[in-house]
């Protein structure tokens, strides 16, 4: 295993952790907050924590698929870490349990938050919550790709690591410029919702945090209620950008290409807006008789509500906990079905129920004609054997860690069903609220630790999609480690430098 | 398609059934009921209505997967269908639809009722509702093999359509000799079972109708508060018959064989009691608290109620609706796992968590070590591609119908969302009570007929494993029925025969 550069690559993530805790010590001087002291105060120490790790570059920067994943995993529990280190320091958080979970919350976009009463933290606490979000929706270590050079197949190890779906198809040919071209996209979105809530009467500060989370499909909001005091414009606008940031991006960068009809094809966006009308329509019907014939109301909520769910934001604007069951029902169900790979949401994401749903339709079709050799496409491409393979096994491991997860909650809270199994659902498929005493009124201020910390894992594994979290439970990994460091020791061998094209071909584990 | 074929079969299964409804007739007698008049007028019927159908063997008795699988589907239909007119003549299930569901409840072992008062019946009634357990525990199909001839491979993909679990293993080389084996343990067992409840103190007609309802891993008893009545000692050798049936037959063919270390080092059979014995530890430990110290009395509830709802018989000695949190987890966690594959019970059956837990190991192994080349083994011996692939699309198959069937449920009934879910649950596989409106004290009575034949749709399902039944849906499969049958009228053309390891390999679509 390659220490030196798992330690390189989170010194620059501390680095980069410690720039970013400068904008809430800028909105603290804004609004003239003492909040800010102790945001600046962790931004120094990791600066300097960050140099240090980072002053000697590792002359073998070089990795494969397992330290990609290991870095990955390690990464985002320092950040969160880290992250929540200013909330318990201002008081704001008294637990540092609940700080971490509420900053694990905000960087896996998830948006479950354990405070009752957002609308007492101060702006520099609020606007942090949100921004991690951002930085989280599209991934630190993306981020990273975009600024470090490294060498050959390294990156695209770091990248698969990282980010939604079942498997990363490079948008260009070199990594780094895949990267530069995704947060240049998400940036320009972000900046234009922005522009878009202002002009419709949002505060500022509002138009920001409300961006920051729409963006990365978070779900923190600033006021107890959510978004259900917002005006009418204001939640169908919010309801807009949720759903345009649950789009696969390359959709976005077939547009900005003006290849239209290739994007307007693309199958998994097709599926999402499909899923998305459907879902729309059914709730608006079921839900009408609650509303009294004040269709636009029904509709405009049923839309905010889809939405939010199904981008995995979890942003609310009524209580769906009161809805009929159908529309519950159908609310839980789009909170696993999550929103399309590739883009900023969490969930199982789209693409991966139509991998499965098209190889159940082979399988009844070879039935019929069990001599037919048919190959499962999507877009026109046939899907490799390795991207089902991995599709299937990583819904196996998705199900095993969903009940491991269940037994242990209801290990430790004697609550109903219902509470129990949103929790596991809301957090591992990155939404925020789920339903009963976790429902959108609620919160998860009143578990136990030990559930939290349960959820806290959840939460990353559901981020990273598995593996990355998963592996760094698996002993071998890290005796594997100590032995090879052994090993190296004695005779100094060097990983091999590998073209990029045939690392994918030496590591065809696509890691969803 | 062989159409000749499929009409000779399905008039073997109507001219058994006309012969198995002999017994409620006798019942009758025996009691000196009214009720077995309508029995022997459907026994006479089948007899006609069968030998018409069986008068000309068909020529060409060759036929294929596809065939097979509509074969055994269509039978499973008739057969509950045919069973369901005595209750509805006789009056004591007054609504056609209530009946069809009552039987094929007990065709397909599920064991969910929609009486409320079963101790109304008569006798003829109890016992056909119980013998109808037993007879669809080890397949109708499987006793036809046994008795009738049938050419080269046409019997291993009848047998492969109607048995539970992943891969049929022949335990002999020949079909026919197997189905009689399966049949002789099967026969063996509920004997011995009938003498031991009756010498443990039951009356005859319990031990009769609970060795039936046990065997066939059912569920329908004859008390309104299903066993809770009965005493302690009883109640432990009914846990003792319900988990004997959920093993795998293999095993005790094995033991028969002598080779015991063999039966004792099988996998399925190991896990499968490790699972029951840890799941009733943790209950006893849950619930106690419940039992005020009665320790004894807590294990006895605990173990009944997990044999019961692994093994998928459905037998109720507590209403576990009362019990907390994790101990309804796990018992809803074990409607899922269910029973062996190759036992008469019903779930997912244990071996494909087995398969499925392996390949997630050997997916996280191989990112430790990339180019190692691991199979998956079971007992020894390396499982094949296919098998795995099954495994997988049996999975996602499954949660596809089971999801649709939730969104039915949830459109009929706006009842809470533990209903609509184990509702689902306890019919697709095969349980018998779920939680809540459908919990261990309550029945199916309550809800609309069109829910009711989505159930009964999830019960056959989840009965035949799935494709049987979802292939009769794909249209495809009819049109080219209909094609074929144009064809072969003009050029008469028989299906090619084909020795049965040829078949094997040629149709290698295992079921399961």
């Amino acid at each position: 295993m390659n220490r030196p550069m798992i330690r390189y690559v989170l010194g620059q993530v501390i680095f980069i952790e410690g720039a970013l805790l400068l904008l809430p010590c800028l909105v603290s001087l804004i609004y003239q907050e003492n909040e800010g002291l102790p945001y600046l105060c962790v931004a120094v120490c990791c600066t300097i924590l960050g140099y240090i790790n980072t002053k000697h570059k590792p002359e073998n920067n070089m990795f494969y698929l397992k330290e990609g994943c290991i870095m990955t995993g390690l990464s985002w529990i320092v950040l969160s870490f880290i992250g929540a280190i200013p909330f318990y320091l201002t008081g704001e958080i008294p637990s540092f349990i609940d700080a971490w979970f509420e900053t694990i919350s905000g960087f896996t976009t998830t948006g479950s938050s354990i405070l009752s009463n957002v609308e007492a933290l101060s702006h520099t606490a609020l606007f942090w919550r949100s921004f991690t979000h951002w930085v989280g929706g599209m991934g630190v270590l993306v981020f990273l790709l975009a600024v470090i050079p490294m060498s050959g197949g390294a990156n695209i190890n770091l990248m698969r690591a990282e980010s939604p779906g079942p498997s990363v198809e490079k948008i260009l040919p070199k990594v780094k410029h895949s990267a530069i071209v995704l947060y240049v996209i998400y940036g320009a979105l972000t900046v234009f919702f922005i522009v878009v809530f202002f002009i419709a009467g949002m505060p500022l500060f509002d138009s920001f945090v409300l961006a920051f989370g729409s963006a990365g499909t978070g779900g923190f909001a600033i006021r107890n209620d959510s978004l259900t005091s917002y005006s009418a414009l204001q939640q169908w606008l919010v309801t807009i950008a949720m759903i345009s940031f649950g789009v696969n991006f390359n959709f976005y960068y077939l547009l900005l290409l003006k290849k239209f009809s290739k994007a307007f094809h693309m199958e998994e966006v097709r599926a999402y807006f499909g899923v998305i009308i459907f879902a729309i329509l059914v709730i608006t019907l079921n839900i009408l008789p609650m509303y009294s014939g004040h269709t636009a109301t029904a509709l405009r909520d049923a839309a905010f509500q889809v939405g939010s769910i199904i981008t995995t934001t979890g942003y609310g604007s009524a209580n769906f906990d009161l809805w009929p069951t159908l529309s519950k029902l159908i609310l839980v169900l789009l909170m696993f079905v999550g929103a399309c790979a590739g883009s900023t949401g969490g969930g199982m994401k789209i693409s991966r129920f139509i991998i499965m749903i098209k190889s159940v339709r082979k399988e009844i079709h070879s039935y019929a004609h069990p001599k037919s050799i048919e190959k499962i496409n999507m877009d026109g491409k046939p899907i490799s054997h390795e991207v089902l393979r991995s599709t299937n096994v990583y819904m196996i491991t998705y199900v095993t860690i969903f009940v491991v997860s269940l037994l242990g909650v209801a290990a430790f809270e004697n609550t109903d069903l219902v509470t129990s199994f949103t929790s596991v659902a809301a957090t591992i498929n990155n939404i925020g609220p789920g339903l009963e005493l976790v429902g959108p009124t609620a919160n998860f201020g009143w578990m136990h630790n030990t559930t939290k910390v349960i959820l806290m894992f959840d939460m990353l594994a559901g981020r990273l999609e598995l593996f990355p979290i998963l592996i760094m439970l698996y002993p071998r990994i890290w005796k594997d480690a100590i032995h090879n460091r052994r090993r190296r020791r004695r005779v100094d061998c060097h990983d091999p430098l590998v073209h990029e094209d045939e690392m994918v071909e030496t590591f065809p584990y696509h890691l969803r």
